[in-house]
């Protein structure tokens, strides 16, 4: 096993779903920029079969996959990235291996065919409602341009917003997103994921407007030395 | 009178609240552009002083003031940039003078001490529940950057996201925002101007974090040449 295990610099990332379009090309990122990286997903032989064409794509050995559950007993930062009608029960069939954890959900609640503001609490908010206080639930990556970062050798053009109430789990996730190649920025409490939910319905109305595919948004303005 | 009157090319605006931080600010760049522009108030007094200072430093004559229902009757176009907590009442007092008009709502129900996201339906769909179709309601400029509008030599760092349900009105209002020196675009119906409003509160709160006063919204990866 070429496997190299997760330690306080590059933890090991289980992204559950990672075999969707998302969660594949953030492995990608991660795994290139030297983190272990499992993916996870309902079937671990889908999952296996999915890290290990990325490991010929890198000429590295960092992914592996099994299913979702294993996934998220193993990994150190658990990565949801499923669609959001799994959100809730892929949650409740890991939770028990979670606590203590940061779960990063990048659920973002939107039909592309009829982009609106979500309604209710946050997706993520809803996460850590269920998993209770153990859980460190931070939102981001809810409009991943994936189609960017499965091409190595693209310069990426969309920041990241983090929300969440734990600031050292914001401070966490932040790093993974610059690791992807991002530039990411914290952007308050769990709550304001609401509203990171409802930017990627913004991107999608902007992007059928314009006939674009690669709309994102970018932060002008800050310069993140404040602390 | 030297001010010039609104054609088809330069319809005059009319800025209610247009004393304010933000309505002067925009006040400022529109005049410069050339539109004839008439600052609104609840004081025609303070109104008319405040066009009279910044037709000094434009060395122009092309801003006055006049109370706000007196601005609404004259203008082509109708902005309105007062404080949340005066937008319906203001839109009701000079209701009878928007019919057939477009009304640029820039409101965002935002509490600069504790942002998150706006509830409810958007600022603009009540507004455009009030004043009914005879009113083509957009929403826009809800994030203005006053400080760096008012300042004439810089460049702006900032995007307009122009919802609303009249196409050619958002158009319109598209126009504007580029005669002010920023790039905009079309971000769907009215209802997403709730998405927009908490781009308010996200920005605050990613200014908060860093301790800047200039964080903005840009978009990347859009050609703006489709139709």
């Amino acid at each position: 096993m070429t496997q190299k295990e997760g330690n306080a610099l590059f933890p090991t990332l289980a992204i559950l779903g990672g075999t969707g379009k998302e969660g594949s090309a953030l492995a990608l990122r991660w795994a290139k920029a030297g983190y272990p990286v499992i993916l996870g997903s309902r079937s671990a032989e889908r999952a296996a079969q999915t890290a290990a064409e990325l490991n010929v794509q890198l000429g590295q050995g960092n992914l592996r996959g099994l299913d979702n559950e294993a996934a998220a007993r193993e990994g150190n930062i658990i990565v949801l990235t499923v669609p959001p009608e799994a959100q809730i029960s892929t949650l409740s069939s890991v939770k028990s291996a979670l606590a203590g954890k940061i779960l990063v959900d990048a659920t973002a609640r939107v039909d592309a065919k009829d982009p609106r503001p979500p309604e209710g609490k946050a997706a993520a908010r809803a996460a850590q409602d269920l998993l209770g206080p153990e859980v460190r639930v931070v939102a981001a990556f809810q409009n991943v341009p994936a189609h960017a970062l499965k091409n190595l050798a693209r310069e990426l053009d969309s920041d990241v917003l983090v929300c969440g109430d734990d600031p050292e789990a914001r401070a966490e996730v932040v790093k993974l997103a610059e690791a992807a190649g991002m530039q990411a920025y914290e952007a308050g409490g769990l709550d304001n994921a609401l509203i990171v939910e409802g930017l990627t319905a913004l991107i999608i109305s902007i992007n059928k407007r314009y006939k674009s595919k690669t709309g994102g948004i970018r932060i002008s303005g800050v310069e993140k030395t404040g602390k």
